[in-house]
């Protein structure tokens, strides 16, 4: 059911599809994932965006937040910036579930680079979970 | 300056170039962008990405914290949603200088929708300036 | 009633206490409380605590969140440290309604010392709302 | 060095003191520190409150960022809570580091409870690093 949910987010979220995100692993409250940038990612001074690492986390973020069915919404989200990556980089985004209940949801995602595995970014989520489940039709 | 300088970031960051991004109002320490939620910024749900609100408000963080004339990079930034936006949604984003440093900055944007003022998100972020100034060629 | 709550809290809660906290005002979704940095809140270089600035701040939210009658838990909070504060300081943290639905609420509390009316902290912080009332006896 | 440094900030900060921190291990960019909780760290419902969590999980940042030697400013911290803790219960807060220029550093610190291992809090923070010596006499 994760890997169903995972799939049809992919499919359908188009940021996801923008920045041509590959589903590596998913199961219930976990997601990994991967994407290579792209010169159209990188900023004024050709590193990575901020915004491109973001969104690449926020999306490891709602797999591994919507994967036990139930609509998960982002409520808050916390971004360190440890170290820049370029264009042609292979980033892997690995998200854990630090606690949840019935309704609320919160989540560490690490970015790091393929290859020399230094750590680029840290995010942290929280979601409000809601009574409706995903729909994946 | 400042104007200059937010131009050329207008120009050359790919993100702001998809995001298709306003220049509405900058100065020192200071910016007011625009931008028009597009079908293609939405998620699975047909709201608007977190990435993309996020990518949106970075921008103005980047501009402003860019504004003095040295180079700014983003350190951490936080954000709070707010409330959900959707397609065809006007967004405006105000960033504002909380504190600033020869070596610091600190940054407040408000992401609010045009017509009904909600507040859509709310984004902290911290900068570390460095010593060489931002070239606009 | 909101201030019948506060004025509970004020007294039951341990920190409050120890940290002397003024109530100045409070309605639904709104809180005003002041303190007076003391000797005993200062770090090893004679600066007021980022743990204290955290605990006045999040008294204020606690307040304007719990105000609605409806047990509020924290969720996440984050803070930016803009400004030192030193002892004999007096601080007044305002804190303001983002956002409120049925179960979740995002509150921005801004620490200002008075007299230069510089800003101390920026504070953002989330809550998961119970269905339990608060109780005041 | 590192111990040293700690030692000292363990004995000047009225809050560790007043949280009665032990310093368990320290290192160059790491620390290790447990505190016991008492009544007087509780709130109005009996549950440990977030700000003396937050200036626990505070100190060990602050003893891993100025470990190096040179004197480290907190810039911005956020902080997840992620499981309620108790009276009673022993806290165990590890600060690691993420990455470290001269001038700038982030940190992660994980608070659980001894016994069963339960994540209480995940608090992340960037400091602002000067070029001043951190004075231990």
């Amino acid at each position: 059911m994760a890997g169903k949910i995972a799939r049809f987010m992919r499919e359908k979220d188009k940021m996801a599809v923008w920045l041509n995100i590959e589903l590596l692993k998913v199961r219930i409250g976990y997601a990994r994932i991967g994407m290579i940038i792209r010169e159209d990612m990188l900023n004024a001074v050709d590193v990575c965006q901020g915004g491109a690492i973001f969104s690449f986390a926020d999306f490891a973020f709602a797999v591994a937040s919507n994967s036990h069915g139930k609509i998960a919404l982002a409520v808050s989200a916390n971004i360190n910036f440890t170290n820049p990556a370029f264009a042609g980089d292979r980033l892997i985004a690995e998200a854990e579930e630090l606690s949840r209940t019935k309704r609320t949801g919160s989540y560490q995602i690490k970015v790091t680079r393929e290859g020399d595995q230094k750590l680029i970014a840290l995010f942290n989520g929280n979601v409000f979970v809601k009574e409706e489940s995903v729909k994946v039709e």
